[in-house]
């Protein structure tokens, strides 16, 4: 090992147990907008950030630098099928990620066809592309959350000359998931199509299938699976060459992405893959039993509860529940004074008061959408947790007066 | 504080010290590359990660995250002169930075002006643009790596319309600084221009000035000032607005900067700006010193070795040496055999074998270009550092030979 990197033992004590954090008393309810890191995370961060060498140095230090990079890039690759390690574009995270990935659209003179449902780092890069001369357009989905299929068949048969198709696998406020496979028949069927998907959300979650029946290119993000925050990558079937860079400069990631790596944040992304696809089962099912608990418990015992999206297929630890007739803010507010966080949508746009745009494009009213609470558990939660959670939803309802 | 966040007594063991480093035998004089990070940085990177909040969320856990994003923003700010606390805008490095700020070039219908002798962050966005349209002008520099004064003003008074002018501060490779000041004064003659420096190597070793006297807009990197890899920002004058997102999405980053902060890095940046702020002098006296022995004695010991701009201001860390006759990757290779890390040029670009851009813009030769060695130092050195490279530096060129 490179002389410059302290080894794991020298940094025994280097990271304070995050599974500790639990103890001063919050309740993390809101993993979708960030999940804690785990002990393991620290310490590769740490390790990265000691390093000290410039990945692009020609040195021994370099060396090292490029050989940590690699070990990430093999973990996050190996949480997705069809993925191959050149294939895996380290990018500042999802918004990074999405709008590489879309302004394609220019370089290729492509339709850009896209859902009313997606995160704003895909509405809002294609709303600037279409502001740029790029045709968009912007599938509807039904009450199920679920995008109307004959829809995209129809426009997939309408449009001519090159498309970009970006359809997120599952909603970060409903946990509501697409029919990613199916779409990825039409897409072989029609040609022609650089098929994208963000997957921030499930990315660790459910099964990620590159290439022969799924998308082309995915975006994934670090910090949804306990990863750190501000790093992210694209994703890339096997041979896809249709994503330009965005940013350029050196020629590192395969000059797909120029910038100095975030030695740091993307050794913290390996571990934080790894550590999943270590106890992918196990994770994935407790993250289901507290959400089913969680959920099931809420409806069960407040009056006028209910799931939004809940006949559709779902990611296994996100609900989305509208108290009816009740204000979410003032809920989210009575629960983070009793130490849980939850949320009234994405993070990336709970600081406006504005109904969720997902929630509508679903066919809720605005009083319903601001009626709207999200829960999103990890693996970190406990039972207990849970069960206390339940609690507290069922005292701040009671105190939060329904509208008549 | 939030209680997610440990304190810094509980995390009190928590990063390894930097400074012992050395200790393990390499001496590290690539620090334009990469200044390893100090223990103040790795303590704030650490804390940033355990915290596990995103900063977009609207509850407690947000709020305090959006504090510790604050705090940084103040002390890249005071490494500044005209720079208030939001016009800090934190991006995944200068890279980004660059990039973000030359675009601007299509909103605004702007000619581009830049130099020869910038790093790729700005020449290859620059080429991207020229492609997709946009009208280039490449400023020539002379012998002493400065700037033609008077092609800039003919430039400037034979363009019409809006023009960005981007204008290192220092070169990453010779250290040689541009005359910033009498070049704002021209800009402010001419009006109409968004006058953009790259002070990725300059910040926090040269005072930075934006605004009246200075530029409009700044690019910056934590990892050449001890922070972490992976963080940047543009800093820009009172009021400047004519800087477009380059990543649309969420709000952040006053809506100039879509996508979840990376909270880590970014508090790892704030410790690295404040630590410099409070021992600025001492710690340019104490780079400069160990430059200026450096560069002394390998002129003085070594046959036929020369520095390149040695005449023009330069940055206090920084020499470009070059070794006549001699082949500088043979001399890099073997120094890092003896663990001395040095570089060929910027690590941008170092990964291939070219001649410098740079040194051939100052009308050096090829084979003067492939001759040079670039060696910068960083307050973590030490004098006996400093004697034990130039001992290897004399052993070393004993031992390759001068071609004839």
């Amino acid at each position: 090992m490179f002389g410059n990197v302290l080894s794991k033992e020298e940094m025994g004590c280097a990271s304070p147990d995050p599974t500790r954090l639990a103890e001063v008393g919050f309740i993390n309810l809101d993993a979708n907008a960030n999940a804690p890191v785990t002990r393991r995370v620290t310490d590769a961060v740490m390790a990265g950030l000691v390093a000290g060498t410039n990945p692009s140095s020609g040195h021994a230090g370099g060396a090292e630098a490029r050989a940590t990079i690699t070990r990430a890039r093999d973990a996050v690759s190996f949480l997705a099928e069809g993925v191959f390690d050149d294939g895996v574009v380290f990018t500042s995270g999802c918004t990074e990620a999405n709008n590489t990935v879309l302004h394609a659209a220019r370089t290729l003179q492509a339709t850009l066809i896209t859902t009313a449902v997606e995160h704003p780092s895909v509405l809002s890069p294609s709303a600037a592309l279409q502001r740029d001369g790029v045709s968009l357009i912007r599938l509807s989905v039904g009450g199920d959350g679920l995008i109307a299929f004959d829809e995209l068949e129809k426009h997939l048969h309408s449009t001519s000359g090159p498309i970009i198709l970006s359809v997120q696998t599952a909603n970060s406020e409903t946990g509501v998931v697409q029919p990613i496979h199916e779409i990825a028949c039409l897409v072989a069927k029609r040609g022609d199509i650089l098929f994208h998907t963000d997957a921030a959300q499930s990315f660790g979650k459910l099964p990620l299938v590159l290439g022969d029946g799924g998308a082309h290119a995915a975006s994934v993000s670090a910090h949804k699976l306990h990863g750190p925050m501000g790093v992210g990558a694209i994703l890339l079937s096997d041979g896809e060459d249709r994503v330009y860079p965005l940013l350029h400069g050196g020629d590192q990631e395969g000059r797909r992405r120029a910038g100095t790596e975030a030695l740091p944040l993307i050794a913290g992304m390996g571990a934080a893959c790894a550590e999943r696809a270590e106890q992918l089962d196990a994770d994935v099912d407790k993250m289901r039993m507290l959400r089913d608990r969680l959920e099931a418990s809420i409806v069960a015992r407040v009056d006028g509860a209910a799931v939004n999206g809940i006949g559709s297929p779902r990611l296994p630890n996100t609900t989305s529940i509208r108290f009816e007739g009740r204000d979410a803010m003032e809920i989210v507010a009575r629960l983070d004074a009793l130490g849980i966080l939850v949320s009234q949508g994405s993070a990336c746009s709970s600081m406006r008061p504005r109904p969720s745009h997902v929630l509508i494009a679903m066919g809720l009213t605005e009083a319903q959408a601001f009626s709207t609470v999200r829960l999103s558990t990890s693996p970190l939660n406990t039972v207990d947790e849970i069960d206390r959670a339940i609690a507290a939803f069922e005292r701040v309802c009671r105190e939060v007066s329904r509208a008549r």
